[in-house]
């Protein structure tokens, strides 16, 4: 049986089902090469296994030398200094630098023996072959990467958790990590239910419509980093919906009812959900529009959404939801941020106080200087989102929003 | 040669290099079933083959009827209406209502024949099995999706070059759509130069590093819907690179080379891309710090990049140059937006009117509340990048930025 059984706020309601998820990562790592890390999360902290770079390097063209030689060279009073050599890029030093003695330095080369700075060769002259002056002073470590200073070796390069970016990659193969443990990609496993939904690649008799939310949730479930199992059209039926959702259960880490569109499909999930496993149904509703009639469970340890089934309610919830429960299954500590768009209202919106709204809208104008225009479609019609740039929050103590107002708006 | 050598703003440099690619899309069209085409552009514009819904449906759960029979009904002088029967879900109407009938309807059904609304079930009292009485009366077309409402026969479903989110996925098969044909994705071949770099699978000697900038560009390429050819490393011989390049160029749509650390590799590149083909070096040099050393040409309808060898600047080239090009080339009319998080910048950051500066900043704080603190690490630093969260922009016309301005942090 239910457990507790409310209509809470979305912010609310993923609490209570990410408080009762007892172990995070609830997904068991994998191991992938580099080239396919991108957008994973990292199963395990990583160490630096040396340091970054491991020799100083100029970070300059010009000449590496003992700073101390430099102390007092001006315009009017240059240093002068002979030229040993030069360390050629990508070798290691095969020349070494004593009082008065310079070597030739390229940006990302290797530092001569004995020198501790770089002076840039705009500060220098060429007087012969074998001789520069130096006309202003360097510091000990000017114009130098010291060993380690990029990284030093045990720091941690990466924490467990971390959602891998492309600078992650690269700061990864710079330490010679070329493989790495990362959280598999949550399964969702998705129901589509309802008598009057057919499959896309058949024509719908008179009274039926082709399947659209497996389609959008699907792709959903790919966005936020996870595999979309998506487990066909169930009709309205408790005991083939069951079906299917044990079968789903056995197969994802997470599953996913779209309702049908009738009133009632929503009390057949939370039924369902009930049914399948501990402790259950946790929310049934939440206190937003549209959206309301969700159910959210946990079915022994994986989570369980029955989503409205009109697009721009499954979209919201799952926003709001679903998204980052996946996030959380997979431990994932930073997950990637919503792009938003500041906009000004064109016009008022109602709403009703201690319910969060969410209404689409159409961007004009260019960034920075976009006006929000709402689009006032049933939430039924799927072009409602094709037509529309993102969505609008009318936040839970607010009656509505006026014309004029600043507000950001969610891109989707 | 070059037709023009110039010092130029990002935007200006990345709009004379798009004004000299003449088609549009520069990309082939490829044919994709509809689970894989999430993210990929439309090359081209789609029609509705059909009015959807295709029939009128219920947007209630009530009892579908003619609505003049309803007029004049309150609490206080209901109107009786007998039913006749009830549609189904997912079933055509095998029932008809004339004056005075009703008939049972669900939310996503289809209308009785001869019904123009639906009255709500919570405007109705069951008086009997087969009488209910009505208390308010309701509008014709009340409560009913019409035909085509969602999207008419022949109305453009979506246009040439669109970016597909996932509730276009869903609007298409809606439609019976279930392949579609997008741009293939852009291929851009990665030479990464130095006689400094080794493969990340090498302990590098004295001097070496292992290559970064390859798997940092091959995941920003990827990012941007592209698929990354990386070529390999090879060593600052003009003769190599531009054999390198030349096989490049033949392999890909676009070629990126990641210079070398030494200021004399940039200019290597330059002449390399001046001697491959027509136009070639369009741009060398932008008005942004870090990101200067950049080369933008084009070799015989092919963009070719030369970004700077320290992670920084090639992060931030390719996205201001490399990314918006790339989408260029998919024919991409709204590509996706960066993600941004308005802050408040915690310490005055220099910088020099005519150039704009890019500061990787940490982001603390909550969103909408965040603090944004530069990190003032030198650009040739990958850790700078895997520190921090995102860029902000001092732009062009100022000189600096100060302490407690609001500023707008483009999250990496």
């Amino acid at each position: 049986m239910p457990e507790f059984f409310n209509v809470l706020p979305p912010a609310e309601a993923l609490q209570a089902l990410l408080d009762r998820l007892e172990t995070r990562p609830a997904i068991p790592a994998t191991e992938v090469p580099i080239d396919e890390a991108l957008s994973r999360v990292t199963a395990q902290e990583t160490h630096a296994p040396e340091d970054l770079p491991s020799f100083p390097r100029s970070a300059m063209d010009g000449y590496s030398l003992r700073a101390v030689d430099t102390f007092g060279a001006s315009e009017g009073l240059p240093a002068y200094f002979n030229i040993v050599g030069e360390v050629l890029m990508g070798r290691q030093a095969e020349v070494s630098v004593s009082t008065g003695d310079a070597a030739d330095a390229y940006t990302g080369g290797m530092l001569a023996d004995g020198a501790d700075a770089v002076i840039m060769v705009e500060n220098t002259q060429r007087v012969d072959a074998k001789t520069i002056e130096v006309v202003r002073p360097v510091a000990v470590g000017e114009n130098v990467v010291q060993p380690g200073e990029d990284i030093k070796r045990g720091e941690v390069i990466l924490p467990a958790g971390h959602y891998l970016r492309p600078q992650d990659l690269g700061g990864l193969t710079a330490m010679g990590i070329t493989d790495l443990s990362v959280a598999a990609k949550p399964r969702v496993a998705i129901l589509s239910l309802g008598d009057e939904v057919v499959s896309p690649d058949t024509a719908p008799a008179e009274g039926q419509i082709r399947d659209i939310n497996t389609y959008t949730i699907a792709a959903l479930v790919e966005q936020a980093g996870g595999i979309p199992l998506p487990l066909g059209i169930v009709r309205d039926d408790i005991e083939e919906q069951t079906a299917a959702a044990i079968r789903g259960l056995e197969m994802a880490d997470a599953l996913v009812f779209s309702a049908g569109s009738s009133v009632s499909s929503g009390d057949m999930t939370a039924q369902i959900i009930g049914n399948l496993g501990q402790p259950g149904v946790l929310i049934h509703g939440l206190a937003i529009r549209p959206g309301k009639p969700t159910v959210i469970g946990l079915v022994d340890g994986k989570p369980a959404f029955g989503l409205p089934g009109n697009p721009v309610s499954a979209m919201v919830v799952f926003d709001l939801v679903v998204r980052p429960t996946l996030y959380h299954l997979s431990g994932c500590a930073n997950p990637p941020q919503p792009t938003t768009v500041a906009a000004t209202l064109s016009q008022d919106i109602a709403s009703t106080s201690g319910r969060e709204d969410f209404v689409p809208v159409r961007l004009k104008g260019e960034d920075g200087h976009s006006t929000a225009q709402p689009v006032f479609g049933k939430s039924n019609l799927i072009y409602t989102l094709i037509r529309s740039d993102g969505l609008i929050r009318v936040p839970l103590d607010r009656g509505g929003l006026y014309a004029g107002e600043d507000v950001l708006v969610r891109l989707y």
